[in-house]
């Protein structure tokens, strides 16, 4: 009964606890009103651009699912980046009411507290299937919620990247050595780990980057995983591709201003939870099978897809380990935190090696 | 824009294409049509107890929140098995509309057609977020369809076990030798494969596998995983502990009355399928941990976790090729969705070696 109670405290934090348990009665569903009057529409900006694959269209269909099943009485209007905001002026703009709701990732806003870092995942981290469970399951979406609510926002899982890969690199990375001054465009705590191994972080506009790496100016970069990478044009100008370490199972955010979210009804609350979760999957899916697709125009162009040195990969995790120290006594938010995301996944991680792990290596 | 036709080509299977693509002008969102007082009850049986784990709390919980999204107007009535009908009954019960829907397996219904076995996942097939991607990227929704229509029945992703274990055994395996005339509990196409190599599948009743395993009637049994199997007690008559092959990521079932389904609203049809995506994730989520809890339990017990001998694996996975083959030449259906789902395999296996596995190698 643990786990009817912990999925009851999750609904209980969209403030629908009691229509939850009390909607099996055929009394209780008599209260509930609908009005076809009465259209709520939700505006929300994106830090993608129009139409952006996989991640774009995830919260398009969002959209149009929801106002479906809805019956037309709540309709998001999708804003790509730069439209009504800024991409990365979104959870400001959504803070002050400026715009109703944002589509983008907890970790491009670690400058306002360096735990939203972990609401995206963290290296060495989650799976995607374990970054939900541990959110829905786990206590992450109560963490959530009352961080968030500290800027008035009200966040959901919005989609998932599925694994993403450890980068592009135009030498071979045979020892920890090989490492020392690379320039990498590599963002988030994947590039405050690698910087801990010598590497210089740098972040640059994506039209940029296929540029200086061209030109040398850049020695590596990160970007997702084959699906969005092909479209870069990475694999043109960089021959070695590093199977991935840094963002395991990345989650999208899908937020809404607090005031605004609360506002509206119960029901329409639970529509945008239950839409929220079937994007958060089903985006997850889609990498997959784009991810796949795309590896065969990777490999067709000659790339070698290598895994880093044994070496990198300890001094990598080690190094995550004092980045999460370090951050645990300059920040009470990320320690709280990172406690509880550091524990599930110790517990997780045994069942992930022996289950899943296990499997792959037996198919 | 292939991925954007795939997936609106799923919304037609459910007629609701014209609605997807029309929603986002506010001119047709005027066509909607609510009316509170008429209020749809679907009657569902399902092939668990009341109140099963996992499983069982999923049907449940999403009929409420189905009934909470539907503003009151779509109310499942979910029915323990055998209260309606046998838990094995609801397929016919189903295709004959005595009952509206129901939740279950699809290859428990091989016996009706040996295609449905694939709908459900096969032995070194898909993990979940492949056959999530197979169904709703590859395909696999439109064959899926296009064979239940033949009964009378519309499917959906109805929940994932995630990785199963290989199973329980008395006696050590060391050898393929060792599985020679072995009596083990394990359907399915697992259950032919094994019997390839030797085993003898049997199959009996939940309630009397624990006595036989403990008089020693069975050498061995699989079940699901630590979730499920440490409440039957398992861990305490068998020490080894297999890690796993034939259902790497089982798909439930949420299946509908066809001519009942047609009757309902385009939105309502869009209501049950969102949230039976929502219900397919979140209950991977809640295996995911529930595993892992219970995984230590396992431990505690003493027992020791092995992975079978290659030389195991390897034949096991030969004799499922043939037994595909076998299949395939006996039955047409069998031969177009194995077609289907192999080749979505064979594709998306190296992603997922590239992607997932590296990962888990490197964490």
């Amino acid at each position: 009964m643990k786990r009817r109670r912990d999925f009851i405290k999750l609904g209980s934090a969209l403030g629908v606890s009691a229509l939850m348990s009390g909607c099996s009665s055929s009394e209780k569903t008599k209260s509930f009103h609908i009005n076809k009057n009465k259209k709520t529409i939700l505006r929300i900006a994106t830090s993608w651009p129009a139409h952006f694959p996989i991640m774009g269209e995830g919260i398009e269909r969002f959209a149009k699912r929801l106002e479906i099943i809805s019956q037309g009485t709540l309709r998001v209007k999708v804003y790509p980046k730069n439209l009504l905001v800024p991409a990365l002026g979104v959870f400001d703009a959504c803070s002050s009411s400026a715009i109703d709701g944002y589509h983008s990732a907890a970790y491009y806003y670690k400058g306002k507290n360096e735990a939203f870092n972990l609401f995206t995942g963290f290296p060495f981290g989650f799976t995607a299937n374990e970054i939900n469970a541990w959110i829905d399951f786990g206590g992450g979406m109560d963490l959530w919620r009352e961080l968030y609510a500290k800027y008035n926002l009200v966040p959901f899982k919005g989609g998932n990247t599925d694994i993403q890969m450890g980068g592009w690199f135009k030498k071979e990375i045979k020892s920890l050595d090989d490492l020392k001054g690379l320039k990498m465009r590599i963002p988030g705590l994947g590039g405050e780990v690698f910087a801990k191994l010598g590497v210089r972080p740098t972040l640059l506009p994506a039209g940029e980057i296929y540029v200086a790496l061209e030109r040398n100016l850049l020695d590596a970069t990160e970007w997702l995983g084959p699906s969005l990478d092909t479209k870069m044009g990475f694999h043109k100008v960089a021959k070695y591709y590093y199977t991935g370490w840094h963002e395991p199972g990345s989650m999208l955010s899908l937020v809404f201003n607090k005031k605004r979210f609360d506002s509206l009804s119960d029901e329409q609350k639970m529509m945008i939870e239950v839409a929220s979760n079937e994007l958060n999957s089903v985006m997850c899916s889609q990498f997959q099978v784009e991810n796949a697709k795309q590896l065969k125009v990777v490999e067709d162009a000659g790339v070698k897809i290598l895994t880093f040195p044994k070496e990198v990969l300890i001094a990598a995790k080690k190094a995550m380990l004092e980045v999460a120290d370090e951050k645990s006594q300059k920040s009470k938010d990320f320690k709280r935190v990172w406690e509880s995301a550091y524990s599930f996944l110790e517990l997780n991680k045994r069942w992930t090696d022996i289950g899943l792990k296990a499997y792959l290596e037996s198919r």
